[in-house]
């Protein structure tokens, strides 16, 4: 039998809907999965009716309360023990889930993970990682906004853990780690950016370590893994996601400037949807909380099925490619010294 | 007779040529300007020979030094006293000229200008300030790298510079202003970005300040001045630019890749063009240190004459719009305390 998914029903926009559409879409990918679908029977049973596949391969936990879109995090932490939300992440704890995938509240969901699963051993903090679009190759970025106040050992925390997600998010086998910085030199940013690239060329655990990066090599894909705090990481991806939007917007609006170009839009309209769906979001939905003792994935909560079912793929790669193992067994590592560090202590 | 701008003739990739027919252009747009031309004569004589009329608009001032583009800003200011850039600034010092504008390297400019001009009364940190291009209208942001530490007094400061320097780049009468943050509730962000919010609002400058802004905000142009420290202005500007570069050049690979779509481009590209001119950068090239006792803009490295015309026309305009004068009025305002101080301290 394949591995177990919880799924928050409630959460998202256009939940249940999307979960349960998107649930259909990842188990034609992949028949061997199950779901734990949890929300409220009454609206999620008429959904159900549609996909007899799905239906077979679901157990629907029932609960009638959810989390709101705009509930403070330390809210829902305290009322929300029988939310939707709550319970996906406690399938995970008590081992019925392999992970869980939630389109609702991001803080919310956070902080519940945080409390229920806690971080894995050696990990300070959890962080936020997605895959953004990039010219060479995809990226994986974090934190998106977890951490918006961070050390050098949080940066070194997310260096690890994001070269571990790398592997699974992108299928790399050795990514390139770069941390985001404002230059390329030694002597460029503040003190947590110098000492974490310090922590992490001399920490002894192989990884790529390619230096400091900038602005650029994120759409340019310098680097497979791009590390940054919380606050810039959340900026950076919302001005990306901006200035792309702002791009497409001009470009609809050229072509409908004139006769003449609206005419040439019907010869290059093929071409235009194949780089739309390049960048289409809806392919790298999907973020993972990482560094917690439990795999966690927070989907967009506007996004459809199909945006729903990647976020669903994207659990099921951390899964079966053991990235929370390999994050434990990189930071044991560090844990425990080598031996250079015994023989000077002895 | 007009204003007289120092041009460090010999800063930037392209310099001395792009500076001198840069400022021919600018002449022709203004016939009043007067230039100091800063630089090696024997490579400035023979470019000024095809410009009769800025030869004649032209005092030439000779030094065989300059700063080299990756010239540590620290060694530059030592030993760079009789440079092309330093000249520059001391002429802004001395009142020979009412503005310098520089395509040299940004961190000697920047270290060179702090220590010959000194920062406006009430100003602990000067800022780099540009415009950028947004969909309502070009939006002004700062810090863009000079402080990539910044505390809540720092980011205050900004915004009451961009707020005046945006009154002469964009031309706005009350230009609106926000934070940029995670988020837009109260409670999100760091400290610093929190406490600057309560600075701002208990002012009492009257700034039109719209609370926090997230990273979408600027490319949508939702604020006129984004204040935000120069570690995150810098990563949101150069993720901007590429994230427009990559976009830009996916299109291109787009239109190439059939002959359909190479026929409907030759349908669009007038289209297309129209589209370029908007976001071209050289509109929108020329960069303030604000808060220095001088005014002195930083013209990109890479422009061409066309760029550098800008950056001497976004000079005049900051003499003209009495930028400096606005924003020392405006700090003198906090530092002597209002009616109600007054009284309660009596």
């Amino acid at each position: 039998m394949g591995m177990t998914i919880a799924l928050d029903a409630m959460g998202g926009d256009r939940a249940p809907g999307i979960v349960v559409d998107g649930a259909a879409l990842a188990l034609r990918e992949r028949p061997d999965l199950r779901f734990l679908l949890i929300g409220d029977r009454a609206r999620i049973e008429p959904l159900l009716v549609r996909h007899r596949r799905l239906s077979a391969a679901v157990e629907l936990v029932h609960t009638s309360e959810a989390v709101a879109a705009d509930a403070k995090p330390s809210l829902a932490l305290r009322q929300g023990r029988q939310s939707s939300m709550r319970l996906a992440i406690d399938a995970v704890k008590d081992g019925r889930a392999a992970a869980a995938v939630s389109a609702g509240n991001t803080g919310a969901l956070m902080a519940m993970s945080k409390f229920v699963l806690k971080t894995l051993p050696g990990i300070d903090r959890p962080a936020i990682a997605a895959v953004v679009p990039a010219r060479r190759r995809p990226v994986v970025m974090l934190d998106l906004g977890a951490n918006v106040d961070c050390t050098a050992q949080h940066l070194f925390e997310f260096a690890v853990m994001g070269e571990a997600y790398a592997r699974a998010a992108l299928g790399v086998d050795r990514p390139s780690v770069g941390l985001l910085n404002v230059g390329t030199e030694d002597i460029k940013g503040h003190e947590a950016v110098r000492d974490a690239a310090a922590l992490i060329r001399d920490s002894g655990l192989g990884i790529d370590y390619r230096g400091f990066v900038e602005g650029t090599d994120i759409p340019e894909g310098t680097v497979d893994v791009v590390v940054t705090d919380g606050f810039t990481g959340n900026v950076a991806l919302k001005v990306a996601e901006g200035a792309v939007r702002l791009m497409a917007s001009s470009l609809g609006d050229a072509f409908r400037a004139s006769l003449r170009a609206k005419l040439g839009y019907l010869f290059v309209s093929p071409a235009l949807r194949a780089l739309r769906q390049r960048f289409d979001p809806r392919l790298y939905n999907g973020a993972m909380f990482v560094g917690l003792a439990g795999i966690v994935v927070k989907s967009h909560g506007g996004t459809d099925a199909i945006g729903f079912s990647h976020a669903i793929g994207s659990a099921v790669r951390l899964v079966e490619e053991g990235t929370n193992d390999r994050i434990t067994a990189e930071m044991r590592k560090i844990a425990s010294p080598g031996p250079q560090l015994v023989a000077a202590s002895s």
